[in-house]
């Protein structure tokens, strides 16, 4: 697999609300968008910092996996997703066959219109992780 | 504060053993770099990858905070560092002007040399966050 750069960090957070203010006053960021994603029960905000992403993601009701998150760990990097240079299905295509269990077994639509999958937490040394590329 | 890009991301695992080849066999990252950092009581792993490097903590005893944090949350992202353009020190002064609790009061000798220091995580939206600069 061919990983050019940590494209996102996903981060969970209660209340975007209170934390959109942290990134922009104390961090200097700044939020250049906030999107809901109702199939994922989520409202989103968006930072730039060198090559990487943030994405806070505050859960929009209970049965959220983000509140799940929350309640089981606290607030916090909820996941790591990496740009691959060679595609998401090669990639999903060449780890499936070392092993790793798939989460996605195909790519899918994502944030930002991105082809994205993920990879199953049990076969990623403990982070939750997306593979993520641009569409052609 | 002027951040230019994420320096590093601190990883928690049980086991350097069973993690690095994950890294390196599944994502096809290069381990470069492992360095015992006694008084933190971990053994530590590095990867690049972007701009940012990937810092795996193994704990070497109960007592260290990474086992600790394992404990309560189970493996994951420990915490996220910032390379910041116009120093550490100045980078402290400003955010606790601005309130943020900080854990370092001034920038100490943290891994490769780098001058850094952790703010609170009561005041950082949940991710535990580091600040880092390369020395003059």
């Amino acid at each position: 697999m061919n990983i050019s750069h940590i494209e996102h960090l996903g981060i969970a957070v209660k209340s975007l609300d209170e934390a959109i203010p942290y990134y922009e006053n104390i961090l200097g960021m700044k939020c250049y968008a906030v999107e809901e994603v109702a199939d994922q029960k989520v409202k989103t905000a968006f930072f730039k910092v060198g090559q990487t992403k943030i994405e806070l993601l505050e859960p929009t009701c209970e049965e959220s996996t983000i509140a799940k998150f929350i309640e089981k760990r606290g607030e916090g990097i909820h996941h790591m997703a990496f740009a691959v240079a060679d595609g998401v299905a090669n990639a999903l295509a060449e780890v499936e066959a070392k092993g790793v269990r798939l989460i996605d077994k195909a790519p899918r639509k994502g944030a930002e219109g991105l082809n994205i999958a993920f990879l199953h937490p049990k076969s990623t040394a403990g982070v939750l992780t997306e593979l993520c590329e641009k569409p052609e």
